[in-house]
C-alpha cells in the first residue's frame, strides 16, 4: 500500500511466467493488437499511436518530451510536486525553454496562473502537467487545463502514471495530445513498462520534425513501424515480451471489471480509508475537492517517528506505506489504494495495523 | 533458436513470477547487491558502476553513448552489420561527429583501417564497436580493438548484447570503458533489461561533463544514486522489480555452471551444429576464424524458399530460426544457440527438422 509498485495480482504474475516467444513471432502479433485495443479502452481514446513503451514511466515521460520538442521550443510546465519538476528536467534536456508555473505542494495548479503564462508566452508550443501527482496526492484538473492550452494553440503532455485506471481520464474527450502512464500503479501490473498515447495532431508534429528525435530508442517515427497497424512488424528493438504478457492480463482484468467500475471502487474505498484514518486522528494533507483516491497523503501526527512507524508496519505487518518525497519528506505518509490492492480487506488491515502501531 | 530472445529456463520464469515488492524495499536491496556482484562476475570486471539498465539492450546502447558523448565530440564507429549502424545513429543523435569504418557484412572489422582512422582523427574521443554482430554472426576482435583505441587515448564503447555469457569476454583485462548487453541472448533471461558496466575512467568522464546528459532516464549521474554502493538507495525511477528477479536467477545459473564452462558449451555445440549443417549441404556464411558459436549465420541453399522454410519450421516443429537482416535479408538464416537453448537436444532437433523440411 505504498505509492507503487502496487500489489500485483497472481493472474498477472502467472501470465508473465508464460514461455517467452520471439518478439516477431506471428503468435505474438495478436497479443500486441489486443494490448493496443485494451490500452485504447483504458485511455478512452481512438488514437492509432497507443502502445506501451518498453521501459518504466520515466521513459514514457521522456518519450513524450523528446518526440514533441525540437531545440528552441518553449514549453509551459506546471509544477506542484516531484513529477512536475522531472518534466522540467526533460524539457531542458531536450533543448527547449521551460516556462514554469509553480503551485504549493498539496494544492492544484492554478488555472489563472496557467492562463497568464499562456498570454505572456504566445511562442509556447506545449503545456505539460501531471494529472495525478504521486508525490502530493493532488489531482490536477486535466480537462480544464487541456481546454485552456488548446485555446492558446498549445499541445498538451499529460502525466497519467498514477491516474490511469484509478480516476476519470478521457484522452479523446479532453483532447490530450500526448499521455504516458505506468504499469505498476492502478493497473497493478509489474513495473517496467509505460503505456503511451499520441493524438493524430501530435503524430503529425512528430512526423514533420526538422531535427531527428534525440533518442533513437524512444523515436516514435521508428517505433510506429513495430507497434503500428496491420500484420507487418518491422524490428526496432526486442520488446519485453513477458512484461507485455503481464500488461495484457492486467488490462483484460480492467476490462472485465469495467473502467468506470474501477474508478468507483477506488472512490468508495478511499472514502472508507479516510473515515478510518480520521477516527485515528490522522489528517489528510490534501483538500477533499482535489484529493486522489488511489494515493492518500496524510500528515504524520505530532510526536510520531516517521521511519519507526513505517519500519514497524513493514516488519510486523508486511505492510508498506510510502514516505514523503522532497518538500514533503518527514511530514507525510503516502498510502496507496491502487488497482488490485484497492480492496476492503486492505483498508481494514491497514487501519488495524496503524491503530496498533500508533498506540 | 532464433537470434534472441532465446528460450528462457523455467527457473527464470518462476523467479520472475515471485510477488512484486517495492523498489525501495529493504528486502530488495540485498537482491540488487547480489545482481551487481553476479554481473561483475559475468563481465569479468571490478567496475563499481555495473548494473542493469531498466530497458532493453537498445537503451543500454543509448546509455553508453549519451553518458560519454558531449556535443562536438568525435567518435569512431566500426560498422560491419546492423548494430554498428545503430551505434552511428546514437552518435549523431548525441550531437557528436561519427567517423565511420566500414567492413563487409560477414567479415571482421579491419584493425588496419581502425588504426588509420585513429591516426587521421587525433581529436577522436571514443572508439565504438560491436563485439558479437547479431546480424552477421561475426566476432570482432574486442581485445585488440580496445588495445589499439587505448594506444591513441580513446575510450571504448563495446556492444556485448550477444556475446555476454556465450564467448570469451573480459572487461577489465581488455580495459573496456563502457559495455552493454542484453538479458535475452546467452543469459536466457526475459527480454527488456540491459546489463551495463562503466570503467572508473569512464565514470570520471561522466562526472566531469560540461553539459547535462541529454536523457534524464539514462543519466548515470542520477542512476548511480539508486544502484550505487551501500544500503542507501535514492529513488530515481521505479525499477522493473520482477525483471530483476529474472536477471538475478539467470546470473545465478551462469555462476553455477561457471562462466568458462558456459563458453565451452557454446563452442562444443556450435561445432556439432556446423558438422550437421554441412552434412545437409548448408554452408556457413562466416569464416571459421571469427564465427560466433552462439549465432550461426548460414547461407540459404540455392532454390530454397526462405520464408516457406522458416514458416514450416515454426508451424510444424514449433522451431524459430531467424531471417537475415539488412544486406543479408533473404540470403541467410540465423540459428541461435544461446544460453539455456544451447543444448545437444536442440541441435539434434534443429538438424532433424531442417533435414525433413529441406527434403
Amino acid at each position: 500500500m505504498g505509492p507503487g509498485p502496487s500489489d500485483v495480482s497472481p493472474r498477472v504474475l502467472n501470465a508473465m511466467a508464460r514461455s517467452t516467444v520471439g518478439h516477431l513471432d506471428p503468435g505474438f502479433i495478436g497479443l500486441m493488437d489486443e494490448t493496443k485495443e485494451l490500452l485504447q479502452y483504458a485511455f478512452k481514446t481512438n488514437n492509432a499511436l497507443t502502445m506501451p513503451v518498453s521501459a518504466p514511466g520515466s521513459a514514457g515521460m521522456e518519450a513524450a518530451f523528446v518526440n514533441l520538442i525540437e531545440p528552441g521550443d518553449t514549453v509551459i510546465v506546471c509544477i506542484n510536486g516531484v513529477f512536475g519538476m522531472r518534466m522540467r528536467e526533460n524539457v531542458v534536456r531536450s533543448g527547449a525553454t521551460a516556462v514554469v508555473i509553480e503551485d504549493e505542494w498539496g494544492t492544484q495548479t492554478d488555472l489563472n496562473k496557467l492562463e497568464e503564462a499562456l498570454k505572456a508566452h504566445p511562442e509556447a508550443k506545449i503545456v505539460a502537467f501531471v494529472h495525478a501527482e504521486t508525490s502530493t496526492g493532488v489531482r490536477n484538473d486535466a480537462e480544464k487545463m487541456c481546454a485552456l492550452a488548446r485555446q492558446y494553440d498549445c499541445l498538451t503532455i499529460v502525466d497519467a502514471v498514477t491516474s490511469l485506471g484509478g480516476i476519470e481520464l478521457a484522452v479523446d474527450d479532453w483532447q490530450i495530445d500526448a499521455i504516458y502512464s505506468g504499469s505498476q500503479k492502478c493497473l497493478s501490473c509489474v513495473p517496467g513498462i509505460s503505456p503511451v498515447s499520441f493524438s493524430d495532431k501530435a503524430l503529425e508534429v512528430i512526423k514533420n520534425r526538422k531535427t531527428p528525435v534525440q533518442s533513437w530508442f524512444l523515436d516514435m517515427n521508428l517505433i510506429v513501424g513495430y507497434w503500428g497497424q496491420g500484420g507487418k512488424r518491422a524490428y526496432h528493438h526486442t520488446a519485453p515480451v513477458n512484461s507485455i504478457y503481464a500488461l495484457h492480463e492486467s488490462l483484460v482484468m480492467l476490462h472485465e471489471e469495467g473502467l468506470e467500475n474501477a474508478w468507483a471502487r477506488h472512490a468508495r474505498l478511499h472514502d472508507k480509508l479516510v473515515t478510518g484514518l480520521e477516527e485515528l486522528g490522522i489528517e489528510m494533507a490534501v483538500d477533499k475537492a482535489y484529493r486522489l483516491p488511489q494515493l492518500n497523503v496524510v500528515r504524520i501526527p505530532e510526536g510520531v517517528d516517521d521511519a519507526e512507524v513505517r519500519g514497524r508496519l513493514l516488519n510486523d505487518y508486511n505492510l508498506e506505506i510510502g514516505a514523503g518525497l522532497g518538500a514533503f519528506a518527514g511530514k507525510v505518509w503516502r498510502i496507496g489504494l491502487m488497482g488490485a490492492a484497492c480492496t476492503d480487506k486492505n483498508v481494514d488491515f491497514c487501519l488495524a495495523a496503524l491503530k496498533t502501531v500508533l498506540k
